[in-house]
């Protein structure tokens, strides 16, 4: 995997560039879609190429591995072959899905043990053994297995937790350099920043995760409930210290707005399930600002949902349309919903990109925040 | 509205048509999707012309008028602008949801008089206003306001119900023939032959029903539990009565069986919730016969859902993907299954038109009913 840092803005930390995988190229600054269980929800494989316009997508390693399975999947040949998606995948570790499970999981030194939430059947997960799963998944950037501390998290937890993501991922850096790629594609590791809001915890890990040398790097830990102000300096922080010849990737993030803010911050890389997700509740991320679909407002507006966006679903269908879909729970509403945030999101860092190939980045932000994140 | 009857099959009843429409040419036999409410379940209106090649779509008249309701449909210029299909729609009228309230409706000589499902708001149903609802919703194809009796039922209670049927459609015709198009293209009126399965109502009503010199006839009441001797039984005397040089309509049938057998009694036109709605359940028609996909034996099955049939779903995704999806509840499998059925759908009711054509219809039906009613 190769990254060509192409631009920073004179004005911020924003920096445009590619990363060349096996499955083809990646612009930078990028979202992408999630597709937990081998789908990004309510949208077909080729509508994320020839609406959406994604380049990669993430898929959930914890779901994946309780279905369809690490045996189906290799029988098929990996996730790309599977579900049909020929561009790069992203899986995460299943470290924060297992957290996620509470009573049902037991983390020690050497491995979690968890309950699936779906038969109660018994797992371990070891940072040997999900190198492993993610290799077979087949994904082109493979996540670190790493403690994702929720918050708020008291000093000394989020300090014996990071060092605990650091001992791991020592194992997850063994593991990844004593196996081969499991289909012939290169398969690259991305360790991950953990240490809460706490600053000097953050410093510590972004130093440690730094010192590997891997080809790119992931901030967690962060969009788990703390103010925006935490959120943005921890990322700030954190940026200052990873290399900026490699992809800087945060996790789990975020709102049109925070994903503006974080390109300004240095941030290359972002997923979050919050365009699909919220997409199916009918609220809409638009061009001119936020929509819930559902208000009497939009019940005859034959406008289109989105002219300034472009694709397909956001000229072609007006926001009368839609809301009547979701009002009556039609699943055509949740299709064209999720695809239209979803070409919101990528055409917002593809326009931040454009920005910041024409060092106009900054003052375009600003703006772009107020409009974004305004509710209409 | 104009019918080409262009070929019949030597060897049984079965024709090959065109009906000529304000939005486009219908090739007879044909099957229309459902589109309930404005969205046929699941599936993209570009994936109808695309994918599935569906030439008409149904919408009901009962769900369109609550919601999104025909002053919205009105102020957006009827359904084709609304949902953005632009070719022809047919509207059933209606009765058959009207009825399907029991002890929420009451049918008087005037008018049916019902409580929303939705919000047990009261309203009334007359063959004046259905006419009206119809012409406003936009229809190509308007359905008479008709009784559809239920199975088993009394003589008395069908030939009484009948003889109202008969009445309503007078004043139907009465409407229809006294008002404009709405939007500026035509607007034909189908009658409908009722009767239950017994063979007497059946020649009255369809000499009824023939005598009018509508553009176009239906057959109501059947499908609806009978056996299906009765159901092909009724629809070979409905079929000799009614003029060869209309097209006709068997509502809500049915099966890829049921739909063979009826082209083959010269039926030209049918429409049904099965393939969608069984597709969301996981049960796909396919040209080798019906498959339960979320049957264990199709767990690791990476062949295509059916090759056989082409379209892009049905040739790019495999079994185990799409029992992957529909097992795990994902929207993605309710999408691919039912652009899956549908796209068989059309394919069979082609390729019977194509074997009417070649003049070889009755021997490839024979082999085809083996082939697509035979479980996996």
């Amino acid at each position: 995997m190769k990254f060509s840092h192409i631009a920073t803005d004179p004005k911020s930390g924003a920096r445009a560039g590619i990363i060349s995988t096996s499955h083809g190229e990646i612009h930078t600054p990028i979202f992408m879609p999630v597709g937990t269980a081998g789908s990004v929800k309510a949208v077909h494989q080729r509508e994320l190429k020839d609406d959406i316009h994604a380049e990669i997508i993430l898929g959930n390693t914890y779901h994946l591995y309780l279905r369809p399975g690490i045996e189906l999947l290799e029988k098929a040949g990996g996730l790309h072959k599977f579900n049909g998606w020929d561009r790069p995948i992203l899986t995460d570790s299943g470290g924060y899905q297992v957290y996620s499970l509470g009573a049902n999981r037991k983390i020690t030194e050497e491995c979690v043990l968890f309950k699936s939430h779906i038969d109660g059947s018994k797992h371990t997960f070891t940072p040997e053994n999900v190198m492993d799963i993610q290799r077979t998944i087949g994904a082109d950037i493979i996540m670190a297995f790493d403690e994702c501390t929720p918050y708020p998290c008291d000093y000394t937890y989020a300090k014996k937790s990071m060092e605990l993501t650091h001992r791991w991922l020592t194992r997850c850096i063994q593991q990844i350099d004593s196996t081969e790629p499991k289909y012939g594609y290169e398969q690259t590791l991305f360790p991950i920043v953990q240490g809460s809001t706490y600053k000097d915890l953050r410093e510590k890990s972004a130093e440690f995760i730094a010192a590997q040398n891997r080809d790119g790097n992931a901030i967690g830990g962060l969009s788990v409930g703390e103010p925006h102000e935490d959120m943005y300096a921890m990322t700030s922080l954190v940026c200052s210290i990873l290399p900026a010849d490699k992809p800087r990737y945060l996790m789990g993030v975020g709102t049109p707005e925070n994903i503006l803010e974080c390109i300004a911050l240095g941030i290359d890389m972002f997923d979050c399930v919050m365009p699909t997700r919220n997409a199916r509740n009918g609220m809409l991320f638009t061009t001119a600002g936020i929509i819930n679909i559902r208000n009497e407002r939009w019940k005859d507006d034959l406008s289109p949902i989105d002219a300034a966006v472009g694709g397909y679903v956001s000229t072609f269908h007006s926001k009368a349309y839609l809301r009547h879909l979701i009002i009556n729970k039609e699943i055509l509403g949740a299709q064209i919903a999720s695809i239209h945030n979803l070409t919101f999101y990528l055409w917002l860092v593809k326009e931040a990109r454009k920005q910041i190939l024409e060092g106009t980045f900054a003052g375009w932000k600003n703006e772009m925040v107020n409009k974004v994140s305004r509710r209409l």
